[in-house]
């Protein structure tokens, strides 16, 4: 057996049995609620996990970009929304691939102009593709306004003979800048609000919209309870951060991801990490939010903050004195596992501190 | 040929003819002083690059980890400075295996108590190991103090049968943090100071300081012609980025590196790029600065500021009108190349628009 402690580092671990109790809390809240889980995998970007997922009930998976979508597929994952936004033609030409190989695809449109690029790909092959139709819930990224706008989407859709209209649904990213759980609660509602209000009024029109996606991992467990919604979608619940736990959205305790890092330096002032913003990260709040102060939770030391970063070092500050010495290794819980796993090749398993498994970041660097 | 304007988006570009002119540039001041040039390579991670570097007359190279070492010399660079503190026993390893392999090693010391371990590590191997002394020089990471305290580590060195004292070296890296380019110069000049003093304090005791190396982007030219300085390090120069324009080291025509992106949507307040924190990276400035105010500037289109990032979308808001509209495509220059040529797994290489090589990032995730 190899304790974790005995590894190189920086080194990118993930808890076991943490990982599974996360990926069981979400599939047992969605058989509570009756909806369907469809986690996005822009998390974890590793093929095992997504078949974790799945193994534990979940009905496909999400994806940003389509290259993600073509690792997962080839992984033998047969269920994918990719959530993002396709008018390219060379892009096109690759979901028609994806189509091909027998994916059960769907693609979030949001605009009739991309409709008129899906349709001319799709005219000569034998194909249509599933397209949800996506709604801005406050984001304000991408999609239609929930209500009417949605409505005259789902209507322009059913005048193209190459794509069919499975689904509405929306991300309330606008969630991390909460600054208070109500604050949540109230967004989470919202979320849920405008894609059953959206999928009303297409109804009401004999439109049916037989999916109604909603799914932050703040909101996930407030929006996936409104009445009409039937699917979850929340992607960083499966590893937590310490952002989630700035937001009260979990605890330090089901955090699946860390970092090994070696303490390098220590002077009077402060203490040096092998781990700077090339492996930790410089987010301190996601869509450009800021939800907590340091880089970066060090597991048993409170009495030392992260306080910035330069490339491949962490510059810690003593908040109370420390018994950290040179060649002490830590485990750093990262701000935002989404970006913070995509800077590695591999995962470490590990179970009470002893290495299980290596598995590989497989979709890592997928950006197209 | 290949027009850039043809690729799938995000992709990674550089401008073959502006990076031979950043690095003939540098090359050219190091002539002129009569200075070494020793890049650092954390910015480009390719071998290829570095050869380039080499070529141009570079004595060696500067990385951050020893994996950056190890990639670079499989590559046939062999002449390393690891500008890093290492005291773990089995990174000490690595670098006797760099030493078998003949790489003309030197590796940075800043304490007592690392000493120990290295000649512990070397005791039975056949080999002595240069090492450098780092010296603080304002950016309050690693180092130690300038003049006494570098001398009495000179000194504790020379009680070390198996290492071998070098070289004095610093890194202004707070010259990130200038208001005004009248700072970068007083900072620049210091960090010049801050070598040589301690060179002359150690030379004054007789022990001899054949290098004395200094040189952050921004300060390179000006603590390069600091009187006792043999040679300067920069890194970034190599490519340039937003935040050296941004601290009025360079201008926009010098950046060798941009990302191509695509328009995936426009929105009436507002238009997405499919390019967000996992390839544009959410840098403002370095060491923790803020030095620009967007998360990229796009090539011809100032009327369109990103002002927000999400994982995979960039979000930009219209300063004036703007004629962009779904599916173009548009270069933009990153705020800080370093971070953003490490989330890449390869260069498109161009020349006026038409692609005419790619190279691999050969030390991408090398963190270790």
């Amino acid at each position: 057996m190899t304790n974790i402690k005995t590894l190189d580092t920086p080194t990118l671990l993930l808890d076991h049995q943490k990982l599974l109790k996360n990926i069981s809390d979400i599939a047992d809240f969605a058989n509570e609620q009756g909806v369907s889980y469809r986690p996005h995998i822009k998390t974890h970007k590793s093929v095992r996990i997504a078949q974790l997922q799945v193994e534990a009930g979940a009905v496909g998976i999400t994806t940003a970009k389509i290259s993600e979508a073509e690792v997962m597929a080839a992984g033998g994952i047969k269920d994918i929304l990719i959530a993002y936004p396709i008018s390219n033609p060379d892009k096109i030409n690759r979901l028609i691939q994806l189509l091909k190989k027998g994916v059960r695809l769907k693609v979030a449109v949001d605009n009739p102009e991309s409709l008129g690029y899906l349709q001319r790909g799709l005219e000569h092959t034998p194909f249509t593709l599933e397209v949800w139709i996506k709604v801005n819930s406050g984001l304000n990224r991408c999609g239609v306004e929930p209500g009417k706008e949605a409505l005259l989407l789902a209507k322009a859709i059913m005048t193209h003979s190459k794509l069919k209209l499975g689904g509405i649904f929306t991300h309330a990213g606008h969630s991390y800048a909460a600054k208070t759980y109500e604050e949540i609660e109230s967004i989470g509602l919202q979320e849920g609000l405008a894609v059953v209000e959206s999928a009303n009024a297409c109804e009401q029109a004999g439109i049916p919209i037989s999916v109604r996606s909603v799914g932050s991992t703040p909101t996930f467990k407030i929006a996936g309870k409104v009445p009409g919604v039937t699917e979850i979608r929340p992607g960083n619940a499966v590893f937590f951060d310490a952002i989630q736990v700035g937001l009260g959205v979990t605890n330090f305790e089901n955090c699946a991801v860390t970092i090994l890092a070696s303490v390098v330096g220590v002077y009077k002032d402060r203490i040096i990490f092998d781990t700077g913003s090339k492996s930790l990260c410089l987010d301190k709040g996601a869509h450009g939010n800021q939800t907590v102060s340091g880089f970066g939770e060090i597991i048993g030391h409170p009495e030392v903050l992260i306080e910035r970063l330069s490339e491949e070092h962490g510059i810690g500050v003593f908040v109370q004195e420390t018994h950290l010495k040179l060649n002490d290794k830590v485990q750093i819980i990262p701000n935002h596992a989404c970006t913070v796993v995509n800077q590695f090749e591999e995962y470490v398993f590990h179970e009470n501190g002893q290495v299980i498994d290596v598995w590989k970041v497989d979709a890592r660097g997928m950006v197209k």
